[in-house]
């Protein structure tokens, strides 16, 4: 008797700063119930998980009961996918080390499996998306920060602490810019949302050609701002385009000779900027690869809705772990 | 019935530009007979491979017969895993494709597996290294060039093409010295043994201070110079160290926010400079972590010995070909 026929579907649970969601998905990812609550409103963790626990459950029963999941999944910042454990996250209003995982399994019964949201995002992508049959890849995840899941021979690079994949801190510019991890010069200084409106700050100030982003207070601007002008024919805002695509580029080159995955993909609005940041980051890619890898790894960019994308990468994690448990 | 009691051996196979070494190797790793041919006197890859098992051969029979081996490995330049086929190799005689794995087993009827000679290594140091038990680690060679080996999960990385792991060409310095291949600031342009030498004649073409090293011609001058100037408390030697291992731990600090490794592993006459190298290495390379992974990977030289690592490094692929194939 084949068990996944019993147990057709898997939660996502993405744990956010703001908001925490989460979704019932079927094995083809169609989310087919889903809800949300406030992540920062409940003094405690134990009070939060209580929560998440008694708006998830009535959709679980809705949908077959508790028999009908096969796990859950869950995305979180700083999700330690070897403990289960989400440790010592700045977004999230309770400190130190928290059993996320083992607080779901005992508060409804369901295997559970945890990891950062990058991670969760490759599984995803994986699973349901444009890394669907492949066994190399690397996911980039373009936001505030700069996130990556990183596959290898069809399993996410968890490393011997469980955090491995921190592509986002790579250093591309020795003493570049001061990043919140304390450093200098982190790839998400540059190629993240807010990098790119860094840029478009320090462009403005640094140059007196005309540009419609000057129409905005230099504080204000965001990377859609900047998308917006491009769009426009705006040169500068193209130009500040051609600065992140090039080192995002240098480092997936540097990113290649690691891994020499077949793919890698983009997620974020960022990666929703078409060719004004895709031209450039395939050209200073394939311009900086060692010979043996010109020419080879597809430059992609993800196909979950963004929408869904958080609640199915945490939900596919769960068919992971079905495989292991079973 | 165990068959590895029946096969107890292995054979490995190091293929270099120069000489070609072979050896048998038991499952504690010594090597109970061992040979060597010319690399570069066959006009044929056929007429070396037939030379080389020509002189395998009656070491087997010696030692029990082609019954008694598992396997052959094969380290070699630019090998392919996937393939078993060396390719393009620009210090081999033979140019193009050279299927040398099948080559060997239709010669020997031995089943053979190939890699290029830093995954061999690598499998090597976790057969019977510092890497024992290990699951996720990085061996780096640091030779002419600057070789790497990835293993994460207990498995070799060669991504999707076979050609993973060239951290030797990851980018240090954005235009920076010229490599071999064709970029600029290779990693290996400065932490190979010829990075060394080529960082000795860059000090002191700019400097004027004294130093041991200037009794030598500049052009003559090779990484043990410098070491053994360092030993004997020579300044500008020890900052040769400093500036070469300032360097390498820069480069390791962002391989390990790659696969956060439980430790990375030196092999090569570098690694052997003691302190004047590793105190650099170590000191660059924690300050330049991201937090999560300050005080975690060890930085381990390797336990095999200079002169027998080739060979065991490629034998110890053949354990692992057994593990597939039996």
């Amino acid at each position: 008797m084949n068990s996944s026929m019993e147990k057709p579907y898997v939660v996502g649970i993405d744990i956010g700063g703001t908001n925490t969601v989460f979704g019932i998905v079927d094995a083809r990812g169609t989310i087919i119930a889903s809800g949300a609550v406030k992540t920062q409103v409940y003094p405690t963790v134990e009070e939060y998980a209580d929560e998440v626990c008694k708006n998830l459950l009535p959709l679980i029963i809705a949908n077959g009961g508790v028999d009908k999941i096969k796990g859950i999944g869950i995305g979180a910042p700083n999700g330690n996918y070897y403990t289960g454990t989400i440790e010592f996250a700045p977004n999230l209003p309770w400190k130190g080390v928290l059993p996320l995982a083992s607080m779901f399994e005992e508060r409804l019964g369901i295997p559970t499996a945890l990891t950062n949201d990058a991670n969760a995002a490759a599984v995803g992508e994986m699973t349901y998306g444009a890394a669907r049959g492949m066994k190399d890849f690397i996911m980039i995840t373009l936001g505030t920060g700069v996130g990556s899941g990183i596959v290898i021979n069809g399993q996410v690079v968890y490393g011997h602490d469980g955090f491995a994949g921190e592509l986002g801190h790579v250093i591309v510019r020795r003493d570049g810019r001061i990043c919140g991890c304390g450093r200098k010069g982190c790839l998400e200084t540059y190629c993240s949302a807010t990098g790119v409106a860094r840029t478009a700050r320090e462009f403005l100030a640094a140059r007196t050609d005309a540009s419609l982003l000057r129409n905005i207070p230099a504080e204000s601007i965001v990377s859609k701002d900047v998308y917006d002008a491009a769009v426009q024919g705006d040169k500068l805002a193209q130009e500040i385009f051609e600065f992140t695509g090039n080192i995002l580029g240098e480092a997936l080159a540097d990113a290649i000779a690691f891994s020499s995955p077949e793919a890698i993909i983009l997620f974020g609005g960022l990666a929703k900027s078409g060719d004004y940041i895709m031209k450039p980051i395939m050209k200073a890619m394939e311009n900086n690869l060692l010979n043996i890898y010109k020419g080879k790894a597809k430059l992609l960019v993800s196909e979950l809705k963004d929408s869904d994308a958080a609640v199915l990468g945490a939900s596919a994690l769960a068919w992971e772990l079905k495989d292991l448990r079973d």
